[in-house]
Protein backbone atom coordinates (compact mmCIF):
# COMPACT_ATOMS: atom_id res chain seq x y z
CA UNK A 1 0.00 0.00 0.00
CA UNK A 2 1.40 3.45 -0.78
CA UNK A 3 0.00 5.82 1.88
CA UNK A 4 -0.86 8.50 -0.04
CA UNK A 5 -2.90 6.83 -2.70
CA UNK A 6 -6.58 7.50 -2.65
CA UNK A 7 -7.44 3.62 -4.67
CA UNK A 8 -5.13 2.68 -1.98
CA UNK A 9 -7.14 3.68 0.95
CA UNK A 10 -10.46 2.37 -1.03
CA UNK A 11 -8.46 -1.16 -0.98
CA UNK A 12 -7.69 -1.35 2.53
CA UNK A 13 -11.24 0.06 3.65
CA UNK A 14 -10.08 3.37 5.27
CA UNK A 15 -12.08 5.73 2.82
CA UNK A 16 -15.41 3.63 1.63
CA UNK A 17 -16.65 2.79 -1.68
CA UNK A 18 -19.74 1.45 -3.19
CA UNK A 19 -18.17 -2.22 -3.76
CA UNK A 20 -19.76 -4.70 -6.09
CA UNK A 21 -17.13 -7.31 -5.99
CA UNK A 22 -13.82 -8.20 -4.29
CA UNK A 23 -11.75 -10.99 -4.53
CA UNK A 24 -7.81 -11.56 -3.33
CA UNK A 25 -6.65 -9.73 -6.76
CA UNK A 26 -8.98 -6.79 -7.34
CA UNK A 27 -11.68 -4.44 -5.63
CA UNK A 28 -14.37 -3.46 -8.02
CA UNK A 29 -16.54 -0.39 -7.04
CA UNK A 30 -18.95 2.37 -8.49
CA UNK A 31 -17.41 5.57 -9.75
CA UNK A 32 -18.05 8.41 -7.60
CA UNK A 33 -19.33 10.35 -10.74
CA UNK A 34 -20.43 7.92 -13.49
CA UNK A 35 -20.14 8.93 -16.86
CA UNK A 36 -22.89 6.22 -18.10
CA UNK A 37 -25.27 4.25 -16.24
CA UNK A 38 -23.09 1.46 -15.25
CA UNK A 39 -19.70 2.87 -14.33
CA UNK A 40 -17.35 0.54 -12.27
CA UNK A 41 -13.71 0.61 -11.55
CA UNK A 42 -11.93 -2.44 -11.00
CA UNK A 43 -8.47 -1.93 -9.24
CA UNK A 44 -5.78 -4.33 -8.21
CA UNK A 45 -5.11 -4.64 -4.97
CA UNK A 46 -1.23 -4.04 -5.79
CA UNK A 47 -0.49 -0.44 -6.01
CA UNK A 48 0.75 -0.31 -9.93
CA UNK A 49 0.73 3.25 -11.06
CA UNK A 50 -0.31 2.59 -14.57
CA UNK A 51 0.23 0.53 -17.95
CA UNK A 52 3.64 1.96 -17.90
CA UNK A 53 4.51 0.06 -14.98
CA UNK A 54 3.27 -3.49 -16.28
CA UNK A 55 5.95 -6.20 -15.47
CA UNK A 56 6.42 -9.93 -16.59
CA UNK A 57 5.18 -10.84 -13.35
CA UNK A 58 1.78 -8.98 -13.68
CA UNK A 59 0.80 -11.04 -16.62
CA UNK A 60 -1.82 -13.18 -14.57
CA UNK A 61 -3.03 -10.33 -13.02
CA UNK A 62 -4.22 -8.71 -16.56
CA UNK A 63 -5.66 -11.70 -17.90
CA UNK A 64 -7.48 -12.10 -14.95
CA UNK A 65 -8.67 -8.49 -15.09
CA UNK A 66 -10.05 -8.80 -18.60
CA UNK A 67 -11.88 -11.96 -18.19
CA UNK A 68 -13.46 -10.90 -14.88
CA UNK A 69 -14.85 -7.55 -16.97
CA UNK A 70 -17.69 -9.66 -19.16
CA UNK A 71 -18.38 -11.14 -16.10
CA UNK A 72 -18.96 -7.94 -13.95
CA UNK A 73 -20.94 -6.10 -16.71
CA UNK A 74 -23.35 -9.32 -17.14
CA UNK A 75 -23.79 -9.05 -13.52
CA UNK A 76 -24.61 -5.21 -13.76
CA UNK A 77 -27.53 -6.23 -16.53
CA UNK A 78 -25.75 -5.00 -19.95
CA UNK A 79 -26.69 -7.98 -21.81
CA UNK A 80 -26.16 -5.54 -25.05
CA UNK A 81 -22.43 -4.95 -24.13
CA UNK A 82 -20.05 -2.49 -22.10
CA UNK A 83 -16.84 -0.38 -22.53
CA UNK A 84 -13.96 -0.87 -21.28
CA UNK A 85 -11.56 2.05 -20.77
CA UNK A 86 -8.12 2.26 -19.16
CA UNK A 87 -6.18 6.04 -19.01
CA UNK A 88 -2.60 5.95 -18.75
CA UNK A 89 -0.85 9.40 -17.56
CA UNK A 90 -2.04 12.73 -17.42
CA UNK A 91 -2.39 13.28 -21.38
CA UNK A 92 -4.50 9.99 -21.40
CA UNK A 93 -6.93 11.65 -19.15
CA UNK A 94 -5.57 9.33 -16.03
CA UNK A 95 -6.08 10.81 -12.54
CA UNK A 96 -5.82 8.26 -9.97
CA UNK A 97 -2.43 7.35 -10.64
CA UNK A 98 -2.77 3.70 -9.29
CA UNK A 99 -3.80 1.72 -12.25
CA UNK A 100 -7.93 1.10 -12.40
CA UNK A 101 -9.78 -0.27 -15.71
CA UNK A 102 -13.01 1.54 -16.32
CA UNK A 103 -16.28 -0.62 -17.23
CA UNK A 104 -19.06 1.91 -18.70
CA UNK A 105 -22.66 0.55 -20.41
CA UNK A 106 -26.17 1.14 -20.31
CA UNK A 107 -28.02 4.60 -20.58
CA UNK A 108 -25.56 7.36 -20.99
CA UNK A 109 -23.19 5.55 -23.01
CA UNK A 110 -23.36 5.90 -26.98
CA UNK A 111 -24.19 2.61 -28.61
CA UNK A 112 -22.00 3.58 -32.30
CA UNK A 113 -19.17 4.61 -30.28
CA UNK A 114 -19.19 8.72 -30.12
CA UNK A 115 -19.92 9.44 -26.32
CA UNK A 116 -17.71 10.42 -23.91
CA UNK A 117 -14.40 8.52 -22.42
CA UNK A 118 -13.94 8.77 -18.97
CA UNK B 1 -9.58 -17.05 -40.55
CA UNK B 2 -13.27 -15.70 -40.81
CA UNK B 3 -13.78 -14.99 -44.34
CA UNK B 4 -16.54 -12.12 -43.61
CA UNK B 5 -14.33 -10.29 -41.10
CA UNK B 6 -12.65 -6.96 -41.87
CA UNK B 7 -10.09 -7.61 -39.43
CA UNK B 8 -9.66 -11.10 -40.88
CA UNK B 9 -8.76 -9.90 -43.69
CA UNK B 10 -6.40 -6.37 -42.76
CA UNK B 11 -4.29 -9.20 -40.42
CA UNK B 12 -4.12 -11.62 -44.19
CA UNK B 13 -3.10 -8.51 -46.16
CA UNK B 14 -6.34 -9.27 -48.58
CA UNK B 15 -7.25 -5.44 -47.46
CA UNK B 16 -4.83 -3.10 -47.04
CA UNK B 17 -4.25 -1.03 -44.13
CA UNK B 18 -1.48 1.71 -42.35
CA UNK B 19 0.39 -1.06 -40.36
CA UNK B 20 2.72 0.45 -37.71
CA UNK B 21 3.57 -3.27 -36.30
CA UNK B 22 2.97 -6.89 -36.71
CA UNK B 23 4.32 -9.70 -35.21
CA UNK B 24 3.51 -13.78 -35.11
CA UNK B 25 0.65 -12.74 -32.12
CA UNK B 26 -0.73 -9.28 -33.09
CA UNK B 27 -1.30 -6.29 -36.10
CA UNK B 28 -1.22 -2.72 -35.66
CA UNK B 29 -2.61 -0.28 -37.83
CA UNK B 30 -4.21 3.16 -38.04
CA UNK B 31 -7.75 3.61 -37.48
CA UNK B 32 -8.86 4.51 -41.01
CA UNK B 33 -11.31 7.14 -39.05
CA UNK B 34 -9.22 8.74 -36.82
CA UNK B 35 -10.82 10.28 -33.01
CA UNK B 36 -7.36 11.46 -32.33
CA UNK B 37 -4.00 12.43 -33.31
CA UNK B 38 -2.97 9.07 -32.61
CA UNK B 39 -5.60 6.41 -32.98
CA UNK B 40 -4.22 3.03 -33.51
CA UNK B 41 -5.76 -0.66 -33.38
CA UNK B 42 -4.21 -3.18 -31.88
CA UNK B 43 -5.76 -6.66 -33.81
CA UNK B 44 -4.42 -10.13 -32.57
CA UNK B 45 -4.39 -12.20 -35.47
CA UNK B 46 -7.02 -15.19 -34.28
CA UNK B 47 -10.21 -14.37 -34.73
CA UNK B 48 -11.65 -13.63 -31.18
CA UNK B 49 -15.00 -11.89 -31.43
CA UNK B 50 -14.63 -9.89 -28.20
CA UNK B 51 -14.00 -9.97 -24.80
CA UNK B 52 -16.76 -12.10 -24.16
CA UNK B 53 -15.34 -14.89 -26.03
CA UNK B 54 -12.05 -14.91 -24.06
CA UNK B 55 -11.14 -18.43 -22.70
CA UNK B 56 -8.22 -19.27 -20.70
CA UNK B 57 -6.37 -19.95 -23.41
CA UNK B 58 -6.31 -16.44 -24.34
CA UNK B 59 -5.06 -15.46 -20.75
CA UNK B 60 -1.42 -15.16 -22.84
CA UNK B 61 -2.06 -12.93 -25.41
CA UNK B 62 -3.65 -10.82 -23.43
CA UNK B 63 -1.23 -9.93 -21.28
CA UNK B 64 1.00 -9.71 -24.35
CA UNK B 65 -1.24 -7.11 -25.79
CA UNK B 66 -1.66 -5.16 -22.33
CA UNK B 67 2.24 -4.67 -22.29
CA UNK B 68 2.35 -3.76 -25.82
CA UNK B 69 0.81 -0.81 -25.15
CA UNK B 70 2.88 1.52 -23.22
CA UNK B 71 5.73 0.64 -26.18
CA UNK B 72 3.32 1.26 -29.02
CA UNK B 73 2.24 4.67 -27.44
CA UNK B 74 6.04 5.34 -26.86
CA UNK B 75 7.39 4.43 -30.65
CA UNK B 76 3.96 7.13 -31.44
CA UNK B 77 5.82 10.00 -29.54
CA UNK B 78 2.95 9.70 -26.89
CA UNK B 79 5.11 10.75 -23.58
CA UNK B 80 2.41 12.33 -22.12
CA UNK B 81 0.08 9.50 -21.91
CA UNK B 82 -2.56 7.62 -23.99
CA UNK B 83 -6.07 5.78 -23.32
CA UNK B 84 -7.00 2.47 -24.29
CA UNK B 85 -10.43 1.49 -25.10
CA UNK B 86 -12.13 -1.47 -25.74
CA UNK B 87 -15.63 -1.85 -27.14
CA UNK B 88 -18.06 -4.79 -26.68
CA UNK B 89 -20.80 -5.58 -28.10
CA UNK B 90 -23.57 -3.36 -29.63
CA UNK B 91 -24.36 -1.64 -26.54
CA UNK B 92 -20.84 -0.86 -26.15
CA UNK B 93 -20.16 0.44 -29.29
CA UNK B 94 -18.71 -2.62 -31.08
CA UNK B 95 -18.35 -1.92 -34.97
CA UNK B 96 -16.08 -4.87 -36.11
CA UNK B 97 -16.77 -8.21 -34.27
CA UNK B 98 -13.17 -9.40 -34.12
CA UNK B 99 -11.77 -7.74 -30.87
CA UNK B 100 -9.42 -5.18 -30.93
CA UNK B 101 -7.95 -2.47 -28.73
CA UNK B 102 -8.26 1.15 -29.35
CA UNK B 103 -4.88 2.91 -28.65
CA UNK B 104 -5.26 7.09 -28.85
CA UNK B 105 -3.20 9.46 -27.86
CA UNK B 106 -2.09 13.47 -28.95
CA UNK B 107 -4.67 16.53 -30.25
CA UNK B 108 -7.80 15.48 -30.08
CA UNK B 109 -8.34 13.91 -26.76
CA UNK B 110 -8.76 15.70 -23.39
CA UNK B 111 -6.07 15.36 -20.95
CA UNK B 112 -8.44 15.02 -17.72
CA UNK B 113 -10.69 12.12 -19.49
CA UNK B 114 -14.34 13.84 -21.33
CA UNK B 115 -12.96 13.92 -24.48
CA UNK B 116 -14.89 11.03 -26.86
CA UNK B 117 -14.53 7.40 -26.92
CA UNK B 118 -14.38 5.21 -29.82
Amino acid sequence: MTTDCLFCKIVAGEIPSEQVYSDEHVVVFKDINPKAAVHLLIVPREHIISLNDLEERHDGLMAYMMRLLPKLAKEQGLDKGFRTVINTGPGGGQLVFHLHIHLLGGEGLSGVGFSRAV
